[in-house]
């Protein structure tokens, strides 16, 4: 294992530290990450429903995903706050529940990845929030980086 | 479909609304939930390694969960404030990665499944961005509740 | 002037305290507080726009304010953190805006007034933030308490 | 209407979205709001009499209004988190009232009038809190931007 | 070493976590905690100057400490959130300093000495804050708990 | 007294505001602050005791006193959100207590000292809430800046 394979976010002696990033120069970084609400047909009925109204649901899990990638530093311990300066979350409501893609931008020192992951989560939790209810098995899988680029390391697109 | 299969977070018309629990009795709930870190057995190995140093990496997750759960409010946008009274978040080291589980309890008036859930999360996108530089498709799988008892609708367990 | 003409909030010596309430008993509290998004015909065809996309535009509104009630003891001062136990937001569109109302339940020994007027302040700012780019000059208007109800000093209901 | 006329803040589909700002450079911004508490003469007896410990009263809401200021991305969805760079909050006692001027200054990429918007309605709403008891009545008037400046529109000013 | 001789905050593994109280009576608790800013005697003097003015520097202090007994459960990762009822903030300008001084009050499941301290500390924060250009060596000393009384540990005394 | 000898943070009416460091350079900054838990023998032989599991205990305060510098804008009325680029907080358990010391990194506008005497009073803080069961008398002593670099003021150093 090379010293590249280190966990970062503790030093040579374990303790948890936020790394130091003053030295990084601000570049235009942007993560995709991606998620699943999984859930039942009835469910998925009564979010497809046509009629309007229903807006809310989704509208109320996107608001909370962009509200939590801004949350993101308060959550995470060693996550730098960073200035993010773009959020979209799109829900796609399929037979078996809701994919749900956030994407994050930033011109910061560090990247803007677990913003994407925060916004996805905290989207996800609002779906099984409102669908417990009828559904209390719903579950959020498959939280995971999908894509990102800017920054020393480069571009990433998961395998 | 029947009247109980409404999504009780949205009223007739779609709105979103936070659900008047007013005249609820308090009472002692519990839920647990329970969720994975899936990641490399090169991320396995530099958290599993006896050295006692590395007790931070998973106590920074066990904290964040715990911290998290206390914020849910905070986060889910039609979640109740409610009197969380006790948190505990255990993480075992598996061969794929990292299973985690949360207990959560009050004594209030609506159920405490959404802070197990917000505790799961938490402390598995913490460990996500703990172990990113090593694995960067590192992923939270399957966040979701396994057993909630208290309050009018009693115990469920996760068939 | 009588000593019910006091600034509860400040003692004697003039000095800001937040005033202890441990004495009293929790009863079933609710307020209603109402205010205006005051903005040009413009937006108002753009809000009304029959088609449904637009939803989000109001449905934002909605749940900020939702959220913004949750926050109030974070904000204001002297407040009581209290047990928010539901709140509604209503908004209706008009031909020179929208009108927000709020309703906040509690079941705590302090009223639930703030938390209303602080839903209807956050409803409305998150409006004038949707409509800036049209109608730079959006205000809004008129936030307070129509009716409250509950506690020692019992109903009060607008002049 | 023509393309400038749309609601920024939501997609061509409808979903609310946070712009993105990652191509702006960053300006010195300043914005101006004001707003007014409308209350009794006797309140503002309260408020004005010449004894000094009174201060406090007036104190408490302009540091709410700058901490509020702050809390702007936290409570307003599509907000973007922005670098404050000053802040401060002007209370004038009048004959009906208090009249609050809010300004606020910033470095970055995008605007800073919700952050005077809601340092305004905050201190608005900590008066409120604060006169309560004596003026149930008391409400927040004409929240509005009075002047901004920097960044690509260039200078505004209320008609 | 006797078994009521354990930190209570992990358990036999070493594991944090938030004690659960559930269990417990609620009952009224009160803790009074103190601290104190050294500085210097220009700034003592720049404090104490006669001119009424000088009010918002105490008094931003006193309101961050009360918001500072607040934000306690946000802070301290295993405190429990809990309702607190009271507070007050008492700031005495010295010869050497400020002596600060909080009493918290709860009716509750668990003490409320986190939030008192917590106060203390935030306002004494408050105060370097307010004098690090006159005195960069102002230092917050001796934040600990005077007094405590209610639950089933009944009142405890500082020595 | 000269006119550098001024509270910088109250205005010439004695008014509270938050600086305006537009015109300021963004400058690499870092600041170091100590402080120290002061507790009993007992506690310390529960500190030390050789066994690994209690690494808990002291990750749990460097987590909050990490996760405190970034709330630190929340805290502290009138500092100014900065971007923090680095966090540590070391702990060294002395046969009287733990001594506490935070190093904080930003690359903005106003100096980064206030972020490392809030992770290093966060962190005591939660030191006393652990320990607290066993010392009820424990405190948190001399929370002070020791050095702070970077900015027009340059380097300081504590006499």
């Amino acid at each position: 294992m090379t010293d590249t394979h280190k966990l970062t976010h503790v030093d040579e002696t374990g303790a948890a530290r936020m790394v130091d990033v003053s030295a990084k120069t601000p570049t235009v970084r942007r993560a995709v990450a991606a998620g699943r609400l999984a859930t039942t047909a009835d469910v998925v009925a009564l979010l497809r429903d046509g009629e309007l109204p229903k807006g809310d649901a989704l509208a109320t899990a996107r608001i909370a995903g962009i509200m939590g990638a801004k949350r993101t530093p308060d959550l995470i311990p060693l996550c730098h706050p960073i200035a993010v300066t773009g959020v979209t979350v799109d829900l796609e409501v399929t037979d078996t529940g809701v994919e749900i893609t956030a994407t994050t931008k930033t011109t910061d020192r560090t990247g803007v990845e677990m913003e994407a992951l925060t916004a996805v989560a905290v989207a996800g939790l609002t779906l099984v929030d409102m669908v417990k209810a009828v559904d209390p098995a719903a579950s959020v899988e498959a939280v995971r980086v999908l894509h990102k680029e800017g920054g020393k390391t480069g571009e990433w697109v998961r395998p």
